[in-house]
């Protein structure tokens, strides 16, 4: 290769091929059909996790078989929190349902996660909802959801959620930033206060 | 700048700058103090979660308050496993011990997770232990920690892990990945195989 521009050129394109076949993934963003429904996260299992509970109910009764629920967030969208104590525009939440079972190899009590059961997904998107805040139910083998109607989940985060729409009074180490950056609604933290 | 072989220098070491800029975190690998202590893993809330429990415990015996335990595992250590269903060497895993509380905010029944309230640490490091696997405790303000005695943690891994000394038969997304590459020992589900 005799033209030294060239040689320049080549190994610039060269360097960044090689970062582009880095194996990066790209940020987690919520994807739409063209009629707006949400296709279902993927990877979410990589994502950073908030926190786990059994069985949780606003509800008093106590009625058939335990679940857990494990909530993630997008690596990208929890460093914007750790930073602000906000949820950025495009952040996702997955809330994914897992079956509980007692008895099995060595365990004999408590509780342990086994089958997927579903999954719920909340998204912050303001170029596709009006409200900004969405909710989505998706099973097994859904590809596409559409949001629910505005008098289900939206409404209850819209009442009872300490930061914005998001449960963090249920997500233990996310409580301290949002109390350093002055967004948590401790009110949000009272019994008395839930419907 | 006339000197065009200079300039294509110039050009790659400034790409390689900003690349080594990025914020991109090193792998996370157990670090030791001089006597072969294991220092406390940083940031491990970051990695990768493998699933979480509710007072999970191999004896029989029904005992006071129930905590969660959540799993964790390093993004490099997770990756080499879904490529092979082996841990590789310098594998480190955290199960993070949480206080469980059901009244609270909206919740009235089930459970949810609240204060740290101790961590346990697994490696596999065959530089640092002759057997491998190595076990240690960490409560709220512990540095660095000692290896467990084998008779402890070690022995029951050793005995009823179903992969390597790694309980993937509680881990459910790990399960299918470690049969497909046929590291994953079935007979250890076997409740009657429990000491």
């Amino acid at each position: 290769m005799k033209n030294p521009l060239l040689f320049s050129i080549v190994l610039v394109v060269a360097v960044g091929l090689l970062l582009a076949a880095a194996p990066t993934s790209p940020p987690a963003l919520p994807q739409y059909t063209t009629d707006n429904q949400l296709l279902r996260p993927e990877n979410y299992r990589e994502w950073v996790f908030l926190s786990a509970g059994l069985g949780m109910s606003y509800s008093p009764k106590i009625g058939g078989h335990e679940m857990f629920t494990n909530v993630f967030v997008p690596q990208w969208a929890y460093a914007e929190f750790q930073k602000s104590g906000k949820w950025p525009n495009k952040s996702i939440f997955v809330v994914e349902e897992r079956d509980s079972q007692t008895k099995g190899s060595i365990n004999k009590v408590g509780h342990f996660q086994t089958d997927f059961m579903g999954m719920g997904v909340e998204v912050k998107d303001k170029s596709h909802f009006p409200e900004e805040w969405a909710y989505f139910s998706f099973g097994e083998d859904t590809r596409s959801a559409k949001a629910h109607p505005k008098e289900g989940c939206f409404a209850c985060h819209e009442a009872h959620a300490a930061v914005e729409h998001s449960f963090v009074q249920f997500y233990p180490t996310l409580k301290p930033v949002a109390k350093k950056f002055g967004t948590y609604n401790a009110e949000r933290e009272n019994v008395d206060g839930a419907k």
